[in-house]
């Protein structure tokens, strides 16, 4: 199994990112016909998540209700003051796993793959790699 | 690595469904003595989660927390109105990993294997894909 | 691909305990090179999440956030009176997934893996399998 890193650069403090075509970029590279493709961020303060890429609205409405849900600013203690970021990116996970099947990322019909800025805007890393036959 | 899939048909619009015996199934058919199972769900308003299936006010009460914490009809753009649907799956997440030990899904004595349902009632597919040897 | 016990020892109800440590001694026994290694807690008051390790002001902010969010004592209807412990552990999740490169865990330069004591003090169980070549 070979992990690859991708380059992400964000644009904005919170900001939801697809990374679905570099995924299934990796997924054909792999040669990998039946297995997982695993993608993982290396970083405390982003996170991943796959839901909806036809209405960027969903992506708006996630990273609204997760500002709502952990707001910045709030009674923390980490002296850098990003904990909120912490907690979101706690919240969503640091990996996602997709299933492969017939040499191709098993992803519904609306599903998209995203890393989530929570602290930007940065350069961040993502690690994907695939396992199977 | 074979992915088999599972259909489910919720009965309301939020609800947790067991699926673990349609998952240890699948392991037992798979012939795996010791890997991972690792469950999927290719939808944007559907999760899995993992708790316990003993006393059925503890997924009650995680349906109930989610609806407070997120509730339908807030502040949100996605026309569709479901956004609610779509953070609370972004939250649970999408796929669920267990192990596999001495052939069967070593879940903990408590565990059961839930699809989220947020958005139903529908007919939702669950990925079901076991590794090993 | 074999499986590990480790035994963890929480002291209150709830508190991040880092097992970074004992995650990367099973990635050395293991002698994969390259592969993913997974973690997962048997429980369902309990969780797995990976954050920053060097301040532990993030575990204590992350700790204090999830408190706010879903307080003890809500309005629960499962008995055993923990239902806050069940929620917290779906919303963080009860596997880990950290890549294997080089014969080591892939982890970012301040992440650490910490099991996540919602109901405690108590032992806990975590498993760790590492899959590769």
């Amino acid at each position: 199994m070979k992990w690859t890193q991708i380059d992400v650069s964000t644009g904005s403090r919170t900001q939801l990112v697809e990374i679905t075509g570099a995924v299934a970029d990796e997924v054909g590279k792999s040669g990998v016909a039946s297995g997982t493709c695993h993608v993982y961020v290396p970083h405390t303060t982003a996170g991943l998540t796959i839901n909806e890429n036809a209405d960027p609205d969903v992506a708006r409405d996630i990273l609204a209700d997760l500002a709502r849900l952990v707001p910045a600013g709030g009674d923390y203690r980490h002296a850098e003051g990003n904990s909120d970021a912490h907690v979101k990116a706690t919240l969503v996970g640091f990996s996602a796993m997709v299933p492969v099947i017939d040499g191709r990322p098993a992803l519904g019909t609306w599903q998209g793959v995203f890393l989530c800025e929570f602290d930007g805007p940065r350069r961040r890393r993502v690690l994907v790699g695939v396992a199977g036959e």
